[in-house]
């Protein structure tokens, strides 16, 4: 499927909102610099959109989001170079085809559990609801080739956490849109800090699992609005 | 009594209020995304506004603000769904007659004393002040029926404090107001902040419960505008 | 002296500077709700300014800023109440004739080493150049009499510092002017962060005596423009 | 060469954007008050640009930037000092040829590591991929002299680390232009804080060097835009 047949509209509107996925990393402070990014799947398409390298987030445009083949090449003629991360991305878009939207970022509490390889536990309601349990870890893998997108895959597939902290690197989050996927990098983070913060008083009470699971099936199915 | 009983001013200056309240709970960083919300009595009515559930809070507007009544159930027509922490709100109006607005987060240090079940010394003046002694932990409860309510109002009842740490969860706060609830979660997470910081120096001393006492007093009946 | 006997364009000046130098302390994170003030000495007089008790940092203006004796006394009709830490400033002013400007905050981190009782180490440059050794802990004193003023008295002159943490409260700065105190109230929060982080790592270095007194004289007499 | 002889637009437009850097110096929260300064080198002269001392940031305009020669002295008529670090800078500057930007900070969490006198551990990807490995601790120096530049330039001379922590003291980071050592700078405070945090939960694993190379050629060589 080539660019110029998905209904313009659409994709305009996935940049644009792209754009704001990417300012809500900036403002909830999830990212600095040019360090995260975003993508967003094209609906009943082959192709997704990703931020474009290195470029900082105050210079953001609809434009500055690359469409891409769901196997990570460019779809469009375009001035400028997807994300260094595209192929993660690209591997979790082919491989888990609920997946509609990918974040990843290097925020500072995920960060610090990705550095000594352990998960976040499930010791508040908060995680319990969005995570269905404890944040997992993934394998090191080298940027570059399909490395950290199977890594990610393989922690994900069948587990009920969007997010995966993968080891000494940072946070992936997957959601069926791009904002499902910045929420969950969002409440990664408070996840983190909170629990982090808790580690340094004592140790944290682990919720028992079967509140967990009735924490989980009641903010997946009664939570918001219908 | 129904909402349009209520002199329409007074319910629209409330709702109007409360979307302020929530922008405050923002600006103080004590609320990501969507967790969190606060709530306020109809006076002299057996209502209450109650922020709507999975709203964002950049999207608040007056109408996002559901009247209902003190048993949770919708007292308006309304197409938004109120806050999943409902019951808890309705509960704690209808036990303690004295509140007149309600406060939950899930702000960060004060969830890691929750995380580990631990009441938040009074080692400061500012804790003597505002809460009266130690900010204390209520029991770990499910969310959907009375339970987080009671653990609330068994908790806070005949105490000093405004705020209560429900463990593994979160804080929820009462006060004359929702400006008085608002101000003891602000506090209380701001309490928590040095409190924690200072375990990472060594022990704090509390103070001397005479003290305590000569603080609080003052405190509530001397400090501010007459 | 009286109030209108003082130029009125300066007390106007001084008025307006001082709503900016609580906004300084808001923007820099040093106070929340309204725990926190600022004072300021009226030149070539027996009055200071001192900010209202109670009032919100955003409702502030110039006629916020309540004018005292130096025995903490109102020195015009006022229809608000002056800050209840009025009479620490006033025992500071009455006896600390360099000094023109006085903040307290509860800002976290010094508190911290309020809470522990432990002076803040020179461990850093910027300690050294501002404060020109450790900053010390000040006694415990209940607030509302001369207990908490002569603490802060006892315990800065003759020290180089220019803040005091004082046992289980908070923080008092003071300078030659308003400008002065509240830099020390910034750099004093500054220091706190970095030390008290340093000790999540290990034992800081303090730096050479002979080292923090260049440093010192330096930064007192070199640094800035003339 | 003197400041006349330098391209009137080129200079201009040096100054408007070193006023940028210090924003973003203030931005990212990695200066408070005064404390910290940015310089730049003037394209094929023998000057460069930096902050006057002791000025607000906010009050920073393109006449706040001071031109010095090499050596540290004047090169154009002032009414402001230069910033007091201003030797530090030109020390850099005369022996480093390629680095054509020096910031300097005393950021938080880089300053803890910089007070313990420990080097930041290679145990993110995110550091390995800025600084090709640890970020180095170099010798505390008193200011006033070349003791600080001598100590900057024997640490970061063959070493892939754009950043250096100043023992005792703060960061002080170098790259191509002004924006390169202020990213540097940023990524430094981003890297300790993870690294610190991570530390408060147990012993972060060092990356593998032949993961740490390969990850810096990459991001040296393929990242970003061409």
């Amino acid at each position: 499927m080539k660019a110029d047949q998905v209904p313009p509209v659409t994709l305009a509107e996935l940049r644009s909102e792209l754009v704001h996925r990417h300012r809500q990393l900036v403002d909830y402070r999830l990212v600095v610099w040019t360090a995260g990014n975003a993508s967003v799947r094209v609906p009943d398409s082959e192709l997704f959109l990703i931020k474009a390298s290195g470029v900082d987030y105050d210079a953001l445009t609809p434009s500055s989001m690359v469409l891409c083949h769901l196997d990570g090449s460019l779809a469009e003629e375009s001035e400028l170079s997807p994300s260094s991360d595209t192929a993660a991305h690209a591997y979790v878009y082919r491989h888990m085809p609920e997946v509609g939207g990918v974040v990843h970022t290097h925020s500072n509490y995920a960060c610090a559990f990705a550095a000594v390889g352990e998960p976040i536990p499930c010791v508040l309601t908060g995680i319990a609801d969005e995570f269905g349990g404890e944040i997992p870890v993934g394998p090191f893998a080298r940027i570059g080739d399909d490395a950290i997108g199977q890594g990610i895959v393989a922690t994900l597939s069948g587990h009920r956490s969007r997010a995966v902290l993968m080891a000494n690197h940072g946070v992936f989050t997957i959601g069926e849109d791009a904002k499902a996927a910045v929420k969950a990098a969002v409440l990664c983070e408070d996840s983190a800090r909170s629990v982090l913060l808790a580690r340094g008083l004592g140790a944290p009470r682990v919720i028992a699992q079967d509140d967990v699971d009735a924490l989980y099936e009641r903010y997946q199915n009664v939570y918001g609005q219908r």
